[in-house]
């Protein structure tokens, strides 16, 4: 069984999860029966740890890490790769996969970049 | 002159802030002749004072400021418009508007969905 974590940075702000929350209802229309998670760097929960433990209970034995980040620092660089190689260690039969963040992604930066040329016109 | 400022987090990370880079690159080609500058909200610079600095001393009077953020939360709730109070106090004759955060917007929530869909279909 594949699965999808969407990794987010975490605030104290119950609101911040908000967009979160709807990328997580619009895969699980688009991708009907895959397991979703969210999972919180800091802050909020659950963390990446308890995120994989809920999806492998529910028979996840390859999970994708899709960063919710604007862009690469050292929570994506140091932080993250350290908590996938302790879930790894926990779980040595689950294959754990990690996706460039959603700000690396070029058809996402033209659509921002439409977005706000659009707003800058109004 | 109405100008842009594409306002990010900042990271100790210089590759943080080349996501914003591309952005402003894909404004410069399709506003061309408006004013855009990056400002970062900590570590990195210009700062938002700094910034607006530089646009004003290139004639602009009216300035967005589009916050380059996953989700809202304290920074843009609160440093975000203490900031801007703060620059209006310093230069009375320019207007500063404020959007969403990136993160808010359906058309790009969308199209972090469809590309994370694509990504685990591979």
């Amino acid at each position: 069984v594949k699965a999808l974590i969407l990794f987010a940075h975490g605030a104290r702000d119950p609101e911040w999860a908000r967009p979160f929350h709807r990328i997580r209802a619009l895969l699980n229309e688009r991708l009907p029966g895959t397991p979703v998670e969210l999972a919180f760097l800091e802050i909020m929960k659950p963390d990446l740890a308890a995120a994989m433990d809920q999806l492998i209970a529910r028979g996840a034995n390859a999970v994708t890490v899709v960063p919710l980040f604007m862009a690469q620092g050292g929570h994506l660089r140091q932080d993250l790769p350290r908590l996938i190689e302790s879930v790894r260690t926990t779980h040595p039969g689950v294959t754990i996969a990690m996706t460039s963040p959603i700000g690396e992604v070029e058809a996402i930066l033209q659509q921002m970049a439409e977005w706000i040329v659009a707003e800058y016109k109004t």
